[in-house]
């Protein structure tokens, strides 16, 4: 069968020798001769792979010990909503960092819950080519419980390359598409939380990282399995966890510190992400429309401005095994999601037959 | 290595030929040469999963074309905040049923969110043995939004064998623990809901079987995640759901199908759960506490009275295969939780280790 490479901006590619290893045990897990998915999450096994997931995560993230890691149900989008049950307080009131269309959704979710503040941080020029305007909100986020953005924004593949000052606020990410990409001084945030289903594992699970002082005001109305106290106390079990998502987690994390942990992970992202976008800027067929310092390393979005070109371009790499290639309904084109297990030879594939492509079609 | 039987109350054992299928398929579902996991959620595919698995649910729980069957995220536990915020409406006001401990806890996280009223429905007579009181509440249920209750209490192995007769009120059912276990007439509930790790797949995946007209009503402040609106309009969507989950369901709804549907399930799960009651009956070393008309056909409890010897008999049990078998931390003793995927040979294995350990023991 022809060498398939996935490009799904998520559930997205999962690291292959993970799923081998899954596939192994499937079965017969740890020589009980039942599933992973079939036994307690209270039993010892479980709670051992639980313990080993915490610390691996810990070790891989460099996450200092005054923050808990919960694993959660319910995605990043319910996290839209539990963040503020949990978070807003005596000042009442958040800002929402708007780069795009999930920080808008985050933020439109957030109004169900409180008062906020959006603030628009991009703009497109007058060639299309959108731009992150500000990074420094310091000036303004006293009057805030917390700041939230989304350090990258997979539709557009727009990304923040460093941390927003918000001064003494609370600041609160949405790294779904790019947690474990790159190392991150982790005490800049008060928390950061991301579905898993690009960078840690299978859709099904949600992780919380949250300093330990935000813990513990959550609204009477916040549901028990969003409370974060609740869940902190419990080890993430106030109820059943979607166990077999949580070991798939646990197998990436252990996979990540034998390949040599985020500094290589880094490095190889830096490479595949240069590598494309480099491609793109010596061509004159097609196109990226994101500003060079804001261009994500995880989703690079691409357009031969032409609409059927680029249906045509799906087909063709489809039928070539570079799957899944198609933009976001909301933004149309192309859009290569080059997480963490994407190999660099994806990366020539994909690159090897754009060129091709557009001489055929030029 | 040992024939292996799990008894396990949740996550429960899968049916084996649904592993198997899994197992073979990890890596490469329907010849992508990618895992079901790896794929979009909105792609072609796992698009005719979804509609295959409502249409193979619909056919095995012969549900009416006048309810939705929603796939989402939290587990029962999530549920339990989702109801009262989606059901409440001009009464302001519902009733739950505590029939043990999952109808208690569903009460009180309902407390969160609306006013309720408890009734306990069950009493202990002066030998322990619990009982249900009462079934007919059409007296005192027109004052409430809807009527909550449990079917089947996991914890202590009390089922109701009737649906109670809540008059004209809306009747909701937490179906986590039998759910498919038996035909039941889905027309007299508004909503029924299950998380999956018992019956219907593994955990991190829960369905919610809703009344059409019930859709539409929930408050403001819902998580979009948890709005039975949202969710019905947008085919369980609204986020990425867990979609390896969402695709083991699938296959044991087939699985099902392939086996006679639910006929031929409900006759081998009275077959088992007689053969196991019977078996108590009769023995002066084990007791069963739950009242005959009351039995659970999913959870059987028992007891030798004797801590030490209840523990004793665990550790033995899990050395001869037959793993899972310790009480719930509440109620102590021990329970074999005989789902749909327990063969009766499993209960018979356990029956003849009981009978073993009950005369090198009396």
């Amino acid at each position: 069968m022809t060498q398939v490479y996935n490009f799904s901006a998520g559930p997205a590619m999962m690291p292959k020798a993970v799923l081998e290893q899954a596939q192994k045990e499937l079965l017969n897990w740890q020589g009980q001769g039942t599933s992973v998915m079939e036994v307690s999450h209270r039993g010892k096994l479980f709670m051992e792979l639980i313990a080993e997931a915490d610390k691996d995560f810990r070790q891989l993230f460099n996450i200092p010990d005054n923050y808990k890691i919960l694993f959660l149900q319910g995605g990043a989008r319910g996290q839209f909503a539990a963040i503020p049950m949990n978070l807003i307080g005596a000042k009442g009131k958040a800002l929402y960092l708007n780069s795009g269309h999930w920080s808008g959704m985050a933020a439109k979710e957030a109004r169900n819950f409180c008062e906020i503040d959006e603030l628009n941080v991009t703009e497109k020029d007058e060639n299309g080519v959108i731009s992150i305007t500000r990074t420094d909100f310091s000036d303004i986020t006293e009057q805030y419980d917390y700041v939230h953005y989304c350090t990258n924004e997979t539709i557009t593949g727009v990304q923040f390359k460093e941390v927003p000052n918000v001064g003494n606020a609370v600041l609160v990410a949405d790294m779904s598409s790019d947690i474990l990409a790159s190392r991150i001084d982790i005490s800049k945030f008060g928390l950061i939380y991301a579905g898993a289903q690009k960078n840690l594992g299978p859709a099904g699970i949600t992780i919380v990282i949250v300093r330990e002082d935000l813990i513990g005001k959550a609204r009477q109305a916040t549901p028990s399995i969003w409370n974060y106290e609740t869940q902190a106390n419990a080890d993430s079990m106030i109820n059943t966890p979607p166990t077999f998502a949580w070991y798939l987690c646990s197998l990436v994390f252990k996979h990540l510190l034998a390949e040599g942990g985020l500094d290589t992970v880094e490095k190889r992202n830096q490479a595949k992400a240069e590598k494309l976008y480099q491609y793109l800027d010596n061509s004159t067929f097609y196109r990226n429309y994101i500003a060079k310092p804001n261009r994500s390393v995880m989703n690079v979005t691409f357009s031969t401005d032409n609409d059927e070109l680029n249906a045509k371009f799906v087909a063709e790499a489809t039928a070539c095994g570079l799957q899944a290639l198609k933009g976001h309904k909301v933004l149309g084109g192309m859009r290569a999601s080059i997480y963490n297990a994407m190999p660099i030879e994806g990366v020539e594939a994909l690159i090897a037959f754009m060129d091709k492509f557009a001489k055929e079609n030029a």
